[in-house]
């Protein structure tokens, strides 16, 4: 697979300033690229109706990006190639009053799919260790102050352990967690911002609020890579993709979608033989109809 | 506390043959007892009252048991205590077709109270390692080979690392977790069995299945001393509490609710200046009102 040069499970540090943002020589091949991705789109829809049938493992694909990455392109030309009758898209906006006052994984529980279905996680549970990690939003939490007195190192390293405990725990009971950040260059996001201000159908996907979260790139892929490294594990990887071309973003999320369907079950159920003895029965019902 | 004596919390393993399930010396004292819940409720009350307003802290009560050891009725005359604004009961049942397609601790999840209230558990996701162990049950679920391959002694050791793991990030976020198992004696069932059987009142209480589970009593007994031994820690100890007494029992669960809330955060948030200063001024608009 493409992808497996962009995935990190554990074995190696993950540095963003290290990792492509941009197709490299895939550019020479882009319309290659995008028949495999339709080919992708294909797969991913046959395999999706087996996996729905069998109902024995449930895949949540979580989307982290910083801003103009391309994660709602990603949900709609990728996303959109499954059945949508199994598939639940969450977005995780500023937490809720009500969310805040449960523990942090409470509402990604909430939104976990049945065993059967597929979860896609717009923004995640890392933003409880990203943004809240950048801004420092632990120290405005109502908290015990055992939970918060061992000093912010320590504060987010326990959530790192926290979510790999959980994603375990996911794995182990039948989910599996496909872990993917969206890597956009600065420049290339600088390019889409302004996109979005000069066509006004995309204005209202800007605000000016953008441009302070723009000032924290650096600190942002600073933080990115350590959450990656600290929560990167061989059963629920983390796959860092260049997110400058949407062509080539888009290919590499369609191969790990079909990939993650194809290794999970979907075999169709087959029936015990007297289950398939009354479907005979009832043949005969509905043919002597008159 | 009287009801250290009964603590486990993971230094000594747990044999339920080895503990009581009678009062004891405490049956000649049983009017001190009765004044002394009365006097823990009240201070539960209160505490309750701080805790609410306080919000830093969620508190789950696990209340386990073989059948007749009084669950209900500590639910009723301990937790009937409480203000029910801030506290819910949760009865788990047999899962439903949507909770056995999720996770064994989804449904436990979205019964979590928010911080600042109380949560009972009649039964729990305890019985996803104690019915389900006894019954077998594991085997008809459908899940992946992968999550039940390794047999049925590694799947359960899994589910009590699952669980440790479970009530750690809890505890770490702001919850605690307290564990009580009524521990009644084989004879004292079958005493509140014919008791149900000849009150009317209490028919509805009984039903021929409960013979079938008595007769696992001694199989249930060992399995619940490897569950306890296996997942009782320092900061979610079990409590084993003798349950041939009711009065004796609803003492020991007043005094532990009571110490849970004392212990806890409930202090009532003082305002910061600027907020006291708008309090005089909402005074003044109140008085001068014509």
């Amino acid at each position: 697979m493409t992808a497996d040069r962009f995935r990190f499970d554990g074995q190696k540090p993950c540095d963003l300033s290290d990792l492509p943002t941009g197709a490299g020589d895939a550019r020479e091949e882009k319309a290659k690229y995008q028949e495999r991705t339709a080919h992708n789109l294909e797969e991913m829809s046959r395999l999706q109706n087996g996996f729905r049938a069998d109902g024995r493992e449930g895949l949540v694909i979580v989307l982290q990006a910083l801003d103009a990455a391309g994660k709602d392109s990603i949900v709609k030309h990728v996303m959109g190639g499954l059945n949508p009758q199994g598939v639940t898209v969450h977005s995780f906006k500023q937490p809720s009053a009500e969310e805040l006052s449960h523990d942090f994984l409470w509402r990604a529980n909430q939104a976990l799919p049945p065993r059967g279905g597929i979860a896609i996680f717009n923004r995640s549970y890392y933003e409880d260790v990203l943004a809240v990690q950048v801004h420092d939003l632990q120290t405005t939490y109502r908290m015990p102050p055992r939970t918060t007195e061992m000093g912010k190192a320590e504060f987010f390293r326990r959530r790192y352990r926290q979510i790999r405990d959980y994603e375990r725990y996911l794995y182990e009971n039948g989910y599996r967690v496909l872990k993917l950040f969206l890597n956009v260059s600065k420049e290339k996001q600088k390019e889409r911002f302004l996109e979005r201000i000069e066509i006004p159908a995309k204005n209202w996907k800007f605000s000016a609020s953008d441009l302070k979260e723009r000032a924290l790139f650096d600190e942002y892929a600073q933080v990115i890579g350590e959450v990656i490294t600290a929560t990167a594990t061989e059963h629920c990887p983390w796959y860092v993709l260049p997110a400058d071309q949407k062509w080539f973003t888009r290919y590499l999320v369609s191969e790990l979608v079909a990939d993650a369907l194809r290794r999970s079950c979907h075999e169709y159920p087959t029936l015990p033989e007297d289950a398939r003895a009354r479907l005979q029965e009832c043949r005969r019902q509905l043919e002597e109809e008159t």
